[in-house]
């Protein structure tokens, strides 16, 4: 059996094109204590792996030339020499796009596809619905009948966040860029408005008459602009998930913006930082509540397959040009 | 019996003297149901009622000229006709500067003046005692072996902060102003280092010195440059209680600063601002544990007396002249 890699070949200027990538045949190594061989059957491709195709600094370390593309994917366990794990066990982890490989075993954890497609430990069994999941209801902790706004609405996190307000029983405001977008979470999932901070003009007046009993929760996605004008219209007491703050991906200085302390102070506000790797411990319990919501039709969640291996770059360059609805997978 | 008031006879440009003062003697009226008639024993004294004798908006409402001065004090209960308040009764509230006065019984707080001296209940027991009580420990969360880090360290709020994290087995930095205070905080009051801002040059370089190990919690009286320094230096997980942001007291645009949204993210930072009145259901409790901890020797209170009615401005008016070490009061 000949195994297949898929290699950055070089670095992209501008949009990535398929001579970026090469195909390579390999050999694998013997297994050693602790290794495992797998097998992928689904891979993710998302939009930050653009970024780890540049050289350079930035907030995760970039591809090597002359290496596999590394990430998020589905495997079946061929054969393992790690304590836990047996030949047969689907995991998921950080895998090179290869059609099989020998990795640690502690780089891997098992999933249970008992509970929903092994796809969706990729998208709302993953990364993003837990970050969605633990930062809402842990820090933003809404309540029936409160307004929730989440920025980067449209994003893999925040189509989940809202979800997920409107399963707790709050009023979920979106803020997203494209007139597209905003009509899919309205009509789609269910958000009760959605404001195009692109279009909005004074953005601050839009989040206010979308909000007319101001803003309880807010989950930030984006920080900058946008975060300055909702800020502006929070309750007692609400409550700040940061999430993410784009500001942080493309710069080195630090920006500068109006100081949010004195408002923080006078509506004794909470902000908290996180990361999903805070709540490693809890990772089961939340696999289970949304696969529950999944199973009884109250969190929606959509995905884009395209099926084989060797369509791997053509489904990472799609993504730059809107071939998806959802998550992209690719079906090995 | 005649009473007497002291009224606020024309405001102030600049420094106050004894000219913008008069004394008038009143006739009290009848008790109404819900009065109470009490006869002030403590008066405290601090610096904000400068802030009162201006006309304009600030963050408290100003005096009135021709009428009384108000201010937070100790009084006893003459006659009630309010439930669960008896003559006899030792109360605080904010009450006006009056040898006698009718007030609504709902603005009084009975205290327990076998816990420690009745004027306690003015500073360490009080307002500022309470303060640095909750936003420390329910913020805050300080561990042992942690660094917590106060600014204005040298007030009312700050010094007692410090000395309930040391209390708590953390190591204690305070922030201050000038040499004496900070004399005072190393020698006085156990801090384990002072940093003076004003002298320091590179405010960020003498903080990372005077915590080798960053900070754990940043007990923030202040806000603006000195807070912009302490939060380079936060350890993951760390606390910000936001008690103070002088920025809010004399500015009505919004200040500009550095973002600190990147920060708090990348370190799962959680800051909230709070005011006392949060916690009023557990005044209680922190009155009981504060005024254990001076009983025992563990936090010490240092207050200046000044004896007589007739010394309220003068006292008031030392405080801009240094005349007072700790809390200032007066005793009727």
């Amino acid at each position: 059996m000949s195994d297949h890699q898929i290699l950055l070949a070089s670095r992209p200027k501008g949009m990535p094109d398929a001579t970026n990538f090469s195909v390579e045949v390999v050999t694998l190594p013997e297994l050693q204590a602790g290794d495992v061989l797998i097998e992928p059957t689904y891979f993710s491709v998302d939009p930050y792996m653009r970024g780890r195709m540049n050289e350079g600094k930035s907030y995760i370390a970039p591809f090597e030339v002359g290496q596999p593309l590394v990430g998020g994917a589905v495997a079946r366990v061929v054969e393992s020499l790690t304590d836990g794990i047996a030949a047969g066990d689907l995991v998921t982890g950080s895998l090179p796009w290869a059609t099989r490989a020998v990795v640690p075993g502690k780089s891997l954890k098992k999933i249970d596809a008992s509970l929903a497609p092994a796809s969706y430990y990729l998208g709302i069994l993953g990364m993003p619905g837990l970050t969605a999941y633990f930062g809402l209801l842990d820090i933003g902790n809404p309540q029936p009948g409160e307004t929730v706004v989440v920025s980067g609405a449209a994003g893999a996190v925040g189509i989940i966040v809202g979800q997920i307000a409107k399963i707790k029983g709050a009023r979920v405001v979106g803020i997203a860029g494209s007139d597209d977008k905003i009509a899919l979470l309205k009509d789609g999932f269910g958000f009760d408005a959605v404001v195009n901070y692109k279009t909005a003009g004074d953005l601050s007046a839009a989040i206010a008459k979308a909000c007319p009993n101001g803003v309880d929760v807010y989950f930030d996605n984006v920080g900058g602009d946008v975060s300055d004008a909702v800020i502006k219209h929070l309750n007692f007491h609400a409550r700040i998930p940061l999430c993410g703050q784009i500001a942080l991906y493309n710069t080195t200085d630090v920006p500068m913006g109006p100081r949010i302390q004195p408002m923080l102070l006078t509506r004794s506000v909470l902000m908290k930082g996180f990361t999903i790797g805070n709540y490693q411990a809890r990772f089961g319990e939340g696999i289970k509540q949304l696969a529950a919501w999944v199973g009884e039709g109250k969190l929606r969640y959509t995905e884009t397959t395209i099926k084989g291996f060797d369509k791997l770059p053509e489904a990472l360059l799609g993504l730059f040009s809107g071939q998806n609805t959802g998550k992209m997978i690719v079906e090995v």
